[in-house]
């Protein structure tokens, strides 16, 4: 790499950086801007700056928005008696899409996992249980991944959240639609069997 | 995508725009800047903005540079009499990567194509013949891809330059190192028959 002229090897550095990109795909992307006209490439370094300086957490439910208040939680339509807890908001963004869920979010920015020094405290918990003080909320949906990280933080959630004599749930989980039995895992088709339910 | 708020999804635009990048992965890039520093964000605007601003192209090879010349026409140490010709600065890189060539290049920026309407007027054609009042070149190679488009550039080359008495020679092509004639095409196969050597 010590053969690129510099501001090429920069540019190729900022792309590293970015989740998943390697070395090649860098000096792909690096070259897409230099052959894209200077307009498009200062839009670009714009639309970089714009997008961080813009975006921030909603103070309510801790996705990201360019508002005081993120469009979901102020949107009177939406039911506010139901809380979906997610660990990020690209989960937000993939339950958005599926149109069917009309109640609130809460974004925890993470799951509990102690291999990696990650404690209740570093999530927005806190902020859900300040949350827990609007008496309209009665159920609270744990959406967390299922990952080992995922479960861990919905137990942690479910516990903590008994006192309050909300509802808690959890997503189901079995095998994916479109999927074969043949060539589901051991862990989805025992959360297959475990969830299964009269046909009506 | 209309649910995205404004400056992400205008980030993702952003990306998109760049070669090979989807949707998909133009928000997960969208969401890597967003999950960096706000100084990171400044820096890759900033990287962007510097690589669009002092790379051009070098005058006698037309590969890019941010000096006034490149560095490899003003190394004295890179044999003036060998020339090799190439489609994209890419292709440079390709082969300084092998550290066996000594000798200097020539970038055309494309290749003939009359399907997408490019003609030797749109190459750097003429910057090349330019550079042939140098007596001391003897040798021209035609390192096009080895692509319909690229051979015939490579032909229109070797026609070009056969009045100037100067030797036009073409990578040898055939099985990459490593491969397997099982798993060869036919044309390569019919390449690597065609070029093939004596034994010594």
């Amino acid at each position: 790499m010590a053969d690129y002229i510099e501001p090429l090897q920069a540019l190729c550095e900022q792309f590293q950086r970015l989740s998943g990109i390697g070395r090649k795909t860098a000096l792909r992307l690096a070259f897409s801007v230099l052959e894209s006209s200077e307009e498009d490439a200062a839009a670009f370094a714009q639309a970089i700056l714009n997008a961080k300086q813009q975006i921030h957490l909603c103070p309510v439910c801790q996705n990201l928005t360019d508002r005081e208040i993120c469009s979901i939680c102020t949107d009177d339509r939406r039911d506010p008696a139901t809380i979906c807890v997610v660990e990020d908001p690209r989960a937000v963004l993939a339950l958005e899409k599926v149109k069917e869920y009309h109640g609130r979010y809460h974004v925890l920015h993470g799951v509990i996992s102690p291999i990696n020094g990650v404690g209740p405290d570093q999530l927005k918990i806190k902020e859900l249980l300040d949350r827990l003080s609007d008496e309209r909320i009665t159920e609270i949906i744990v959406a967390t991944n299922p990952t080992v990280e995922g479960e861990a933080t919905a137990m942690y959630l479910a516990r903590l959240l008994s006192p309050f004599g909300i509802k808690v749930t959890r997503l189901a989980y079995g095998i994916p639609m479109g999927g074969e039995l043949e060539f589901a895992d051991e862990i989805t088709l025992y959360r297959a069997l475990e969830g299964r339910r009269t046909v009506e």
